[in-house]
Formats: structure tokens, C-alpha cells, sequence
């Protein structure tokens, strides 16, 4: 084992769950694996990192997080290739990204060597739990949260980061309908929709269900001004296919940006598929619809790669997607889970190793 | 005591705090008082409604409260008064509100009955800690979270209600300089503004924080589209006075509907003030201060009650507000306060008292 510069005590729990864990039937994250990382801030410092037992946190009915959202996460996935190796894929984008979510929420920074010596460790610890059943993978839940007291609405003075993990299998199951949203929405300009911030996915619930009795599966977010544009897809980023261009809305202070959609993108121009990265309006989706040029919509993120839509609700009008013979939701999911599971060549630099 | 129609068992501290306390040095919200109201929601009802020690919640890593922000809170205070009398202030106002709130996000709302045999029976147990120094009150934080499991993005199947409560001074010291908000946001256009939802006030931590850096206390909110519209005052609703009219913004779905701001319209009518209940522009707001006619700004919510603005920053310039013999601020600041602790009648009902 390398030795890191971070000295990483851990603490290994003397009851494993692993015998328990059916790897052929997972859900998504909802088994955890034996163990987790951790590091506290206070004293004005990140501090403490360490391997412990995944277990129960204990927090003051007062500390922040459960007032005020104080908190930012990441989701990202450990991969086991044949040999045994495990992979992670451009973990140091998650690194940053948490960092970008946390200034927003006024959370200090996190070091990258805590953020990547921690997940590391806590992988080598947990190795076992990394699945090998094809499409399955570990996925990875960093979080950063307010852990000090006070009812006043002002930043913490204590910070927690936790980094869990759960052997998962695939994200969704059967087809997707999704709903263009007019009425509800998940940003505000100049807020926190570009941040990985909890209260941007509870906001999502409540519209998301309205869909679902609507016969939806999903939400497609709009601008919350004019609700002209399409931004996100649920919690994935959204691309289109219209003829043979594939176009993706531009990053904003309300959209994510993501890692997918920025790998979609640059195996695109690899390939010489046409992209265009521009404001998508509703009434263009509907038009191509109409006559015969929207081939493919999907969403694209860690926890399904590229999740295929199948139909949209606009207003009281529904439309079918058609079914392509040369799918490009096919072809990029195809080509970025080949370099995550070590399938294939890495022109991209992408495949991290976990030693 | 009265019998209540919910049997809530009351589990007593054995190491009570309250010799430690300084009453005549209470800070705002960080000192908690010895027990909490907890419920559990489970099996799709809320149940074990219970009084315990103030003490640590125990939440695995999982826990949806640290992801997805699927939490909502309330403030309120209790009051007592010569005579030793407790009183609250409108607090069924309060309950609705919570369950407004919670709804938005996805979280089984709460019986009334549970809230206010809660809140009662917590406050009979902890009536020692309620302060009776001048200007001092209880402030009374109920809080609303997800308390199960899972890393994917939807609603959680288990909440947790607590009720916990902190003796608490004056809120705000000092002069109050505020900046009118043109880039940043505290909500979107079919958002969850209007929710006392957690991740609101995060995200208000940073932009604040840049205004402080500027020289000011606090951050006026303006509408996230054109930024023309002045909204809320940091997290209070606002009030601006223009020769002798009083005007606030109308509530929507980005604004919260508050309970002092309620009153204070209701204290306006009866007293004959001419009040306009509009959208309000910055340039309205700019162009009377430049003819003199802009005479006060305040803040409204329940941890200050009324909190006057001195001036205020627009782009590159700074206005300062006059000093006013007739202040409206001062004038409703005690005809609440006066209500709150009885020491004046209370024609409007809104006095609650707790036996
Ligand atoms: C709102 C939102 N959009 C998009 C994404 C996709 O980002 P990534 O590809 O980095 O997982 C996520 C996270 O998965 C998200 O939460
Ligand atoms: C955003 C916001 N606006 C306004 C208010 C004022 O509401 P109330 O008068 O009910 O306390 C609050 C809460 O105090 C708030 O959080």
C-alpha cells in the first residue's frame, strides 16, 4: 500500500454486512458498504480524516445542516475491471466541482489531497464491495454539511465531510416519459442551480410527483422566467438530437456542469458528430417533433451515464420519440462505460487507478 | 395541567442546565434549553410525539436531510408576562405555514394536534427557561427533516418533527446598511421561496457574506429576472415607506407570507396609515430618496420584529434614510412587542395563551 502524505488512521468494523449483500440483485444506493471516510472542520481547518465504520452521525437538534442546507454533495462511481482493478473516472472533476458547490454555500473548501487520499483509502478498505456484475459499480457519495449549532441564519463554524459508498445497480429501470415543466422550477438566476446543494433536489420532489401522476417518470426543468428553454432533466443535463446535430443547453448559474454531458462533448467532436452547445427552445423540440426531426432526446449523468427518453408531455400534447437504428444515446453510453470498466482505450485520460 | 387528547410522555433531565444560563446576556438563538419535542414519521403515519432531554439526533450517513435538503422549519417565541403568564403569538399561523412549506417538498404534513399539544407541552416543561429581562423571549425552532435512507434523489419514507427552543436576546445590534441584490438570488419563479425551506438560507450565506465586505449588514432581495423589483430583506419580509404610505411587496411563490408582515398590514389599517400592497421598484425607491420623500425602510419578521434600515447601497451609490420623529418602525415595533407580552390589549386575537 502506498504510504500517502495524509496519514489516514482506519478503524475496520468487526462485522462485516458483505455476506448479506445479494450483488446480483442491488438497487441503487441504498446497501452501504462497511465503511466510510470522514474529516471535521473547525478551528479553522479541515482535520481528523479518517476510516471509520459506516455507522450513525451524531448532531445537535441545532446544527445548521438540518435548518438552513448548509450542505453540497458529489456523485461518482468505483469501477472493477476484470483484473481486478479498480477505476474511478475524473475524480479530481468531482474534487472541484464539490469545492465550486461549497463557496456558493459559503462551506470552506476542502483540500484535494483529503478529498482524494480519503476516497482512496476508503476504497482500498471496502475493495470487496465493488461489484463485478456487468452494469453494476459502486457508487460514491461525498458530502460536505454544516455540523455547528445556532438558530441564526448565518454560516457554521463546524463542517463535516463523509464520503459513504453503495454497491448499486442500474439507476432506472423501463421506459422514460418525461413532462416540459412550465409552472414549477428548479433554479433562479443568479442562485444555486450550478451547485451540487441539497435544497435544489428536495424543490425537485414536488413536481416530480405531479408528473408521475401525470404518467411521467421525469421532469424536463425550464427557465423559470419564460420557461421558453429546457435546462435540465430531472437531475441529469439534457441533449437533443434534432436531424443528425446533437445539441446540449450551455452551462449557467442554473445548470449543472456536468461531467457526463462535458464527456458526451468531447467524444462527440472526437467523432465528428455535429454539436451544437446553445439555448434549446420548447417550441424547436416541438416543431422538430412535428416534422420528424427530434431523433433522440436523453439526460446524461454519473447514475445512469445516459438515460434514453422515450416520450415528452408539452402543454396537453404528447409526443413519441422514434426508435433509431444509430442511436447516439447508445453510442456514447457504449463508449464511456468501455473506458470506465476498462473495456477499452482511454484516448481521454479519463480512467483514474485506485492502487 | 390540562389533559390533552394526545398522550405525550415526558422523559426529565436529570442535569439541568439552567444555573449556567446569564439572562441578562442572552445571545440570539445559541444557548438550548433543556428538553426537545420529537415525532417520528414512519409507516406512512406521524407517531411516538414525545418530550426528551435537549440532546444529540443520531442519522445514518444516508439520511436524506444531508443530500437533498428535503427539510423546512419555523420561528416563533414565547412571551411571558408580569404575571408569569405564557403567551404565544399567532402561532396557529405557524403550524399552517409549516405544513405550506413542507408540502412544497415532499413532506408529510402534521397534524395540528401534534403541533400545538407539542409546543404546549414543551413549553409547560421548560417554562423556568423562558426569559422575563426586557426585550428577551423564547425563540421556538420547529423543524421538519428526512430522516431515511438512500442516495437517490426522491423523497425519503421516514421525517422526524423537533421542537427545540433557546432563550434568546435582541436579534439584530446595531445600525442596519443593506445592499440592494442585482446579481445573486434567493429565488426562482415556481421555486420554493415562499417555503421556509433550508436550502433558501444557504444560499443567501454568500451573497451576504459579499455584501458585508462592502460595508453592509444585510442584502435586499430583488426579483431574479430583471433584479427592478425589491422583494424580501434578508430573510425578513420588507417595508418601505414613501412620504406617508406604507408600502410592502405582494407575496408569491418567491416570497415568504410573513406572520409580523401579516400584522403589521393589519396594525395599518386599524390605525388609518395608508399602506399599498404592490410591486416596488428600486428606481421608485431611488427617486424618492433623491426628493427627500423616501422616509424609512424596515425589515419585518419574528426574531427582530421590526428592524430599521439607515441606509441603503444601489449600484455605486449609498443613500442614508432620515431620522424620523413618527417612525412607523418604532410604532409598530411596540404595538406588537406591547401585544406579545400583554402589556396592552389585544383587539386583533392574536395572543395564545399557554396553561
Ligand atoms: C442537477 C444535475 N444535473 C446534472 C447532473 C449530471 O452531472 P454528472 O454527469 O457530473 O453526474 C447531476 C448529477 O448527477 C445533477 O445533479
Ligand atoms: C425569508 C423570510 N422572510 C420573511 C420572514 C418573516 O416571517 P415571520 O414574520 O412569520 O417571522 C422570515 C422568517 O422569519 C423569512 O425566513
Amino acid at each position: 500500500m502506498k504510504v500517502s502524505a495524509l496519514e489516514i488512521p482506519i478503524t475496520r468494523t468487526n462485522q462485516s454486512r458483505l455476506p448479506e449483500v445479494d450483488f446480483n440483485n442491488l438497487p441503487f444506493g441504498s446497501v452501504f458498504s462497511d465503511h466510510m471516510f470522514l474529516a471535521d472542520y473547525y478551528d479553522g481547518a479541515w482535520q481528523d480524516a479518517r476510516v471509520v465504520p459506516y455507522g450513525p452521525l451524531s448532531l445537535e437538534p441545532a446544527a445548521k445542516v438540518f435548518h438552513y442546507g448548509q450542505e453540497v454533495f458529489e456523485g461518482m462511481k468505483a469501477y472493477k475491471d476484470k483484473e481486478g482493478q479498480v477505476w474511478l473516472f475524473r475524480p479530481l472533476e468531482n474534487q472541484r466541482r464539490l469545492n465550486k458547490s461549497a463557496s456558493r454555500l459559503m462551506i470552506p473548501e476542502l483540500p484535494e489531497a483529503i478529498f482524494m487520499e480519503g476516497l482512496k483509502t476508503l476504497l482500498r478498505t471496502d475493495s470487496d464491495w465493488i461489484p463485478t456484475v456487468a452494469g453494476s459499480s459502486l457508487y460514491i457519495r461525498p458530502f460536505l454539511f454544516a455540523s455547528g449549532n445556532g438558530f441564526h441564519a448565518s454560516p457554521s463554524d463546524r463542517y463535516t465531510f463523509v464520503i459513504a459508498t453503495a454497491p448499486s445497480g442500474a439507476y432506472f429501470a423501463g421506459e422514460v416519459h418525461v413532462r416540459i415543466e412550465e409552472k414549477y422550477s428548479r433554479a433562479a438566476n443568479g442562485g444555486v442551480g450550478y451547485a451540487k446543494a441539497g435544497g435544489n433536489y428536495a424543490g425537485q420532489f414536488y413536481p416530480t410527483q405531479l408528473a408521475k401522476e401525470a404518467g411521467f417518470q421525469q421532469v424536463i426543468w425550464t427557465d423559470d422566467n419564460t420557461h421558453e428553454y429546457i435546462e435540465e432533466a430531472g437531475a441529469m443535463n439534457i441533449f437533443v438530437r434534432i436531424g443528425d446535430t446533437l445539441l446540449t443547453s450551455p452551462t449557467s448559474d442554473r445548470i449543472l456542469d456536468g461531467i457526463t454531458r462535458k464527456s458526451i462533448l468531447e467524444l462527440a467532436e472526437a467523432e465528428g458528430i455535429p454539436t451544437e452547445v446553445r439555448k434549446i427552445s420548447v417550441s424547436e423540440i416541438v416543431e422538430a417533433s412535428k416534422k420528424g426531426q427530434l431523433k433522440e432526446m436523453f439526460g446524461a449523468g454519473t447514475a445512469a451515464v445516459v438515460s434514453p427518453i422515450s416520450g415528452y408531455g408539452y402543454r396537453d400534447e404528447r409526443f413519441d420519440l422514434p426508435e433509431v437504428a444509430d442511436s447516439y444515446a447508445t453510442f456514447f453510453k457504449k463508449r464511456i462505460t468501455d473506458i470506465q470498466y476498462n473495456r477499452s482505450e482511454d484516448p481521454f485520460g479519463w480512467r483514474y487507478p485506485v492502487s
